[in-house]
């Protein structure tokens, strides 16, 4: 089942689409769910309804598609995970998982513009395989963690690279607003193999990125696994499971992302993002 | 003024405290403020009538006092702030500002118990100024970042060393539950001169860390501009600052902590926090 957050006017509803149409959840389930972790924290009790709606509210070309988690309660973010990656960035392949974190003020929509920031000339992209976590829970191990996991979206882990590597923490340049987009979807986990994926990143067209979560280090459970060793997942958590090789960053020179590009991120069986790159805009938010 | 999220019985308010009684601000102001960060949004509104207001409702003994901010939309740590610190951690001084995160699930309240997680004996403290942002901001210059920060508190970033270590990236040992107290109270920023206040982290009543806000080498004016320049800053939003010199990574041998120590972080002029280090309880979210 695909899972969408999606606005028609004002004010965000969650939906039902197959594609081409949304069946609007907000509206129709007995528990009127307003937001897509309420629909994911309740999925238990409603997925039978759910899955028995067979209405059609809005062609899905009707509505505005959102991130389908505008505000994530933790973004976690994998570092080097594919053996390809490792490679053209010029490191070793790592003992342990390499985390780091995007914030919720950096979620972009699926098909909304990914700003170029002021501050540097150096934009990249990467296409990942997102994981969205379904319950609450610690301390999972890796043969439990399909039970957790909701479902799968498309992501792109936006990346500033000067800013990423001016210290050795990349926090900062992974944190720039509108530089985690993902959707246009979640797929729920039932229809999904997450170790036999392929992913392709295309900038106007031309293909950067192409690879397959066959290829990852750590999988999605082992991932799981991990970060729930030292923390509590929550509905609408939200993992980028990391990249495979071709980001701007290893090529010579390499080819950063320029305002007027188009960067299309797809996942076999899940569905694509796009964006506009634009230059930053001139909005200055400090007090006056 | 001080600014307190507390529960009698069940549900979190908010209130304002001198000390030693609490007035039930979610009771008595007009736009019935339920959480922090309702009423930082609201502050310019609202910061006329919370001055007026001298009544009080509860001795501040007979409430419990949570993180003023139960759940901030993010939470950023400086690393690599202090002069001493830098030294005693075997490092140069930066040039520029080293940023991690620390994820809402490892907020903890000001006397709760702070957790020694199972898979690690290498747990320290670290005393910190806490900034705590009151608008919506991007591009903030120094010179005027004064006028987004709300308020300070006290904190203690609590790490787990070789998880911290174990790669390159310090997020995740920096992620565990239980992991970020602070409080035990917002001071608004009126009050505070957060360019000279003493920070004292005791063990068991043994001084560990005792320096002062002016060794930092990053100060919070010059953070709010770094943070903000890559992403929009928001009320209830969170900035450990960083800490002095002092930690138990730095010594030798370490003098980690363990279950049953007490340990205190305070500040002149804020006040203190104190928790009870107890090992990990044994509550697995694990799915059955």
């Amino acid at each position: 089942m695909k899972l969408v957050t999606f606005s028609v006017g004002s004010g965000l509803r969650v939906g039902l689409t197959d594609g081409e149409h949304v069946a609007d959840l907000t509206a129709r389930l007995s528990t009127h769910p307003r937001t897509m972790i309420e629909l994911i924290e309740r999925w238990d009790d409603v997925a039978g309804e759910v899955r028995a709606i067979g209405d059609r509210d809005h062609a899905l070309a009707d509505v505005r598609l959102h991130a389908p988690i505008p505000r994530p309660g933790k973004i976690y973010a994998l570092g080097l995970n594919y053996r390809q990656h490792v490679a053209e960035m010029g490191r070793e392949l790592p003992a342990h998982q390499t985390w780091f974190t995007k914030p919720g003020t950096a979620v972009n929509g699926p098909y909304d513009p990914v700003q170029r920031p002021k501050v540097s000339e150096q934009l990249d992209y990467e296409v990942e395989l997102v994981v969205v976590i379904g319950k609450r829970c610690r301390h999972v191990p890796a043969e439990k963690a399909q039970e957790v996991i909701f479902g799968y979206c498309v992501g792109n882990d936006v990346s500033v690279r000067d800013w990423q590597t001016r210290t050795q923490q990349f926090v900062i340049g992974k944190s720039f607003d509108t530089h985690a987009p993902f959707g246009p979807w979640i797929e729920t986990s039932d229809g999904v193999d997450a170790g036999d994926l392929d992913l392709r990143l295309l900038v106007n067209g031309e293909e950067r990125q192409h690879s397959n979560t066959r290829d990852m280090i750590f999988d999605c459970a082992a991932q799981v696994a991990d970060l729930s060793t030292a923390m509590t997942l929550e509905p609408g958590d939200v993992i980028f499971t990391g990249t495979p090789s071709g980001v701007a960053a290893g090529m010579r020179p390499p080819r950063w992302l320029k305002a007027g590009d188009r960067v299309r991120a797809e996942i076999s069986g899940i569905g694509h993002i796009e964006a506009l790159v634009v230059d930053e805009v001139a909005e200055i938010h400090a007090p006056e």
